[in-house]
């Protein structure tokens, strides 16, 4: 099993690659075959192709991320964040908290995002 | 589905519960045959006599609870809280971060709770 220490590692790298990355080198720490599901209750995107098109459909405008809290237990980590994101004057915060579980190379296998449209903050300059 | 606002009464009646109420009390809101596991990584706790059992081994001292953020998308709610237990004169504070899915009458079919030991902030007074 992927010890806590990587699992965090990962957990950064995705935290940094995610708010201005190519879904390719966001998919890049995904496992071949993983499954993400963004929120939950929506259509999963499973496998390299269909997550790096995923990350690349939300790409837009100049986004932020910053941690609130990460927890980690065995192969499973959750983590509470807040995404802003700025296009032209507006501004659109939301603060899902993610589950990911992980593979023995450190690899997430599965995402699971938990958050609805209500927790939406939307703002205009 | 149940819908958001029936998952989240349950999650409020949980967090009422769970501080100071019986393994029968907390179990009541899992559905027959819910899987237990608390924290992620150790053995599952399935059925309601296992999770009335495991619920009556962690009772002691006084316990509060507090919710810090709940996350609800479709059948799925992720919630960070602060249990605060005081035997004696020994406070210990643990935040974890837990993951429930929910079935069509709204009773809790799985639990992942996610938190390690490191997490956990012990002091004397």
């Amino acid at each position: 099993m992927a010890s806590s220490e990587s699992i965090m590692k990962v957990i950064y790298k995705y935290l940094a690659t995610a708010p201005m990355g190519t879904g390719a080198e966001i998919a890049a720490l995904y496992a071949p075959g993983a499954r993400v599901e963004d929120p939950v209750g929506t259509a999963a995107h499973v496998g390299t192709d269909a997550i790096t098109a995923f990350y690349d459909s939300v790409r837009g405008g100049e986004r932020t991320i910053e941690l609130l809290t990460l927890r980690v237990a065995a192969d499973t980590a959750a983590f509470h964040f807040r995404v802003t994101t700025v296009i032209e004057n507006t501004t659109i915060v939301v603060e899902p908290i993610d589950v990911m579980t992980f593979d023995d190379q450190s690899q997430i296998t599965t995402m699971r995002a938990i958050w609805s449209p209500a927790d939406v903050v939307t703002s205009t300059a």
